[in-house]
């Protein structure tokens, strides 16, 4: 096994905020690095809330240099127009890591949820929890931030797997 | 009236396949830069493909340096999938005119047929005709091009009509 920890990035993209955390894993073992949440203004235009998102998540990932990235892929049930906007911030959340050359992998909310709570129908407050427990000097300051912290222990625990996987064969 | 011509950036995006098309205002005056079609590998992870957009989009920012930029507003009645994955190709089609400091307007496809043909109802092969009638030196090889020219006109007359309401005020 590498001694070497993997840095890996998880974003819960939004329009109005898209989270981000940043955690190492080495094995079983994961720490926290950092989290936050980028922001756009409202009141902008879309183009303009865009560039902030992609200016934000590439100073994101100047400032931590992760090895490989972890997007929730978002499935949304409200009308058209509010998965067409998800969809336009997703994009960036996609492209940026791509543009740094590292891997993106997806993975659909109910195995977040069921990576790191252990159930498919856990709430917002159960995943707080959970990561507290999972990473104890993580000091999530939002929702996204603990989504996008629950993305990346996810990515690090299926990738684990799909390794074992493929040396089995 | 200015004696310099506005160039226009249009975009008609898609995951699969984004078009664009340049064309020049001098008031009422239009005239044909250049078109043609972004594609992207369906055999490629998601986060590739999105940035192949974002190279092939850049490249067309460089290489023809539009003025503005005017993106279709798209509508879709087809699945949730479907409007995430347009919005993904959207988010790009918007950010890259934004990176290069350009304004970013957005037409409705109905808005987009009604200027270009006179009809919101209109079919992609009307389009086509009328882009011919318009800008006889225009020969788009697809349909993506085509619409995107249509987009490009679409903003060239009602950024004029904003201006004249402007004046007027």
């Amino acid at each position: 096994m590498s001694t070497i920890p993997l840095r890996i990035l998880g974003v819960d993209p939004g329009l109005r905020r898209t989270g981000w955390g940043v955690i190492e894993a080495l094995g079983n073992r994961l720490s926290f690095v950092a989290c936050g949440t980028v922001l756009s203004d409202e009141k902008e235009e879309l183009a303009h809330r865009l560039l902030a998102l992609h200016r934000g998540l590439t100073e994101v990932l100047a400032s931590f240099t992760p090895d490989e990235a972890a997007v929730e892929q978002t499935f949304v049930n409200k009308d058209a127009g509010a998965t067409l906007k998800l969809g336009q911030a997703r994009g960036i959340a996609m492209l940026v890591p791509a543009q740094a050359g590292l891997l993106v992998s997806e993975y659909a909310p109910n195995l977040v949820k069921k990576t790191v709570v252990g159930s498919g129908h856990a709430d917002k407050k159960q995943i707080r929890v959970m990561i507290k427990v999972l990473l104890p000097k993580a000091d999530p300051k939002s929702d996204d931030a603990a989504d996008a912290l629950a993305i990346a222990i996810t990515h690090a625990h299926h990738r684990t797997s799909r390794a074992l996987l493929a040396s089995l064969k």
